[in-house]
């Protein structure tokens, strides 16, 4: 079995949702990332909680086969995010941002994680991210994942990441500002002229482009006529994405649209519920059947 | 060989396009349309233009095989619209239109065109595309076309005109407004619940979804890294759409699938050129190049 390294944020979240408010529901990047890549290859977490943390999450994680030797339980609290969604759940406003012990995180990866061949820097800091791959062999697969504040303020660091990469994961609007190119296409070529192989630009509701070499691949996104909370889709489909290569150990220009896909599919279960409870509870019958169901919703 | 009639508006537009105005080029929904659905089968056009409308023009629909028996020249000057899009294409506004006797239109259908088996009701008052459908034989197939405007002022006679069609084509700022319901999946069912078995959602740069009963078809777009006018985008994917369906006489799922993927590609090569210069100019090996390109863009 090929484990994923999975590093990055690990919160609780205050989710407003449709009126009713959710207190500090189980979140974090790396929590959503490490949920669905479990689904298919074992994980590798690495983060940092506070004393607050409870044994339950402890015992949802490793339950679902994550290993959490380098979960680092810091003096403090568990950082903390609260938000409130728009009715359509189109956008949302930041209530309140409690980084707690996650604002002196420094990612230390344990031995035994080092030799992880499929490695996911979540969404942090992008010194951090550098960080992580100084201390771990050379992996077969490095996915990162990043987002506005880090295209703003971490402007350099982030692209002399891109050459140490195999994929960066990234939204239509910070593929532009990463870019200043507004053509998708145009701003894909010069992301991957940075050094990563592959290039995927998620678009929410529209779906994902992942651009290999001179290929393009456009996977839809499944309509769904239910979404209860958009919290952690990312970081859900980037991780199921990264477990799925796992899984497989292919890194093909098919097996990568199939992690697409795999990722696309735990992204809907994870907008069907609240936090984490969906996506955690999705059976492989179920995963299985909505594979299916994108191919039956895209070919012709 | 089985025409498709098509009736909607003919019109000179005036581009203002990266800094470069073009002047009086031909356009209007049914121009698009028709020249997008004579790619696959015979064409028989009905609209108003005014004493100004050169012969180029006529010729140019003429040797496209579309019929002009149902051309109207009224006394006065054609339907001319002027405006300026964003830079980057994503936007534009309207400087002037000038109706002119597109003001006056009235479809007036020939004997020879009420028999025609699929039609297309281009995007005018649904008063009008009411009295086109009282005027000709039950068709195979019905396809319609509306806006924002007719949302607003002309609701009933639109939902109505819903249950005398079966395919409806509308973008999904469209659907939500005329639905009511923000949830893209809902606004199609209930668009569904006026009449229309088929309903075609686009996305524009994000591609289009067929709803056909239970069943879902998701196409996303062509990536371009070139475009130069998105005028008519939408006119041509319908006119294509309806054009191969009448090629195929086919209305099974997989041929309107097939008929979305026909319209998209048309539509991509609409935009590469100002006007119609580039969609008319398509040659069929480019069309059956772009159809497979979708294939690979697709495929997992």
């Amino acid at each position: 079995m090929r484990p994923t390294l999975i590093v990055g944020s690990i919160a609780f979240d205050t989710l407003h949702l449709s009126g009713k408010c959710h207190s500090k529901v189980l979140g974090g990047a790396a929590t959503y990332a490490s949920l669905a890549a479990a689904h298919f290859a074992p994980v590798q977490l690495v983060g940092v909680v506070g004393h607050d943390f409870p044994d339950s999450a402890i015992k949802l994680l490793k339950d679902r086969g994550v290993d959490l030797a380098g979960l680092e339980v810091a003096r403090g609290e568990t950082f903390h995010w609260e938000g409130r969604y728009s009715e359509d759940l189109s956008s949302r406003e930041t209530l309140r941002t409690d980084l707690n012990v996650f604002a002196d995180f420094k990612p230390k990866i344990p031995q035994s994680f080092r030799a992880a061949p499929y490695v996911m820097l979540g969404n942090i800091d992008p010194v951090l991210q550098h960080e992580v791959l100084d201390q771990i062999d050379k992996p077969a697969f490095v996915l990162a994942d990043t987002m506005n504040l880090w295209i703003d303020i971490r402007h350099s660091e982030l692209q002399k990441l891109c050459a140490r990469i195999d994929m960066l994961v990234l939204n239509d609007e910070e593929a532009r500002q990463l870019t200043d190119e507004k053509n998708l296409v145009l701003a894909a070529k010069a992301l991957q002229a940075l050094g990563p192989k592959h290039v995927c630009i998620k678009k929410g509701e529209h779906g994902a482009l992942l651009f290999q070499g001179d290929e393009v691949f456009a996977l839809p996104a499944l309509p769904l006529s239910k979404v209860v909370d958009p919290t952690g889709a990312g970081d859900t489909f980037a991780g199921a994405l990264i477990g799925y290569l796992a899984r497989g150990g292919d890194l093909s220009s098919t097996s990568l649209r199939r992690a697409l896909v795999h990722g696309s599919v735990l992204a809907s279960f994870c907008v069907e519920g609240v936090g984490t409870e969906r996506l955690a509870a999705a059976s492989p019958s179920e995963i299985h059947g909505r594979v299916e169901g994108f191919r039956q919703l895209t070919s012709f």
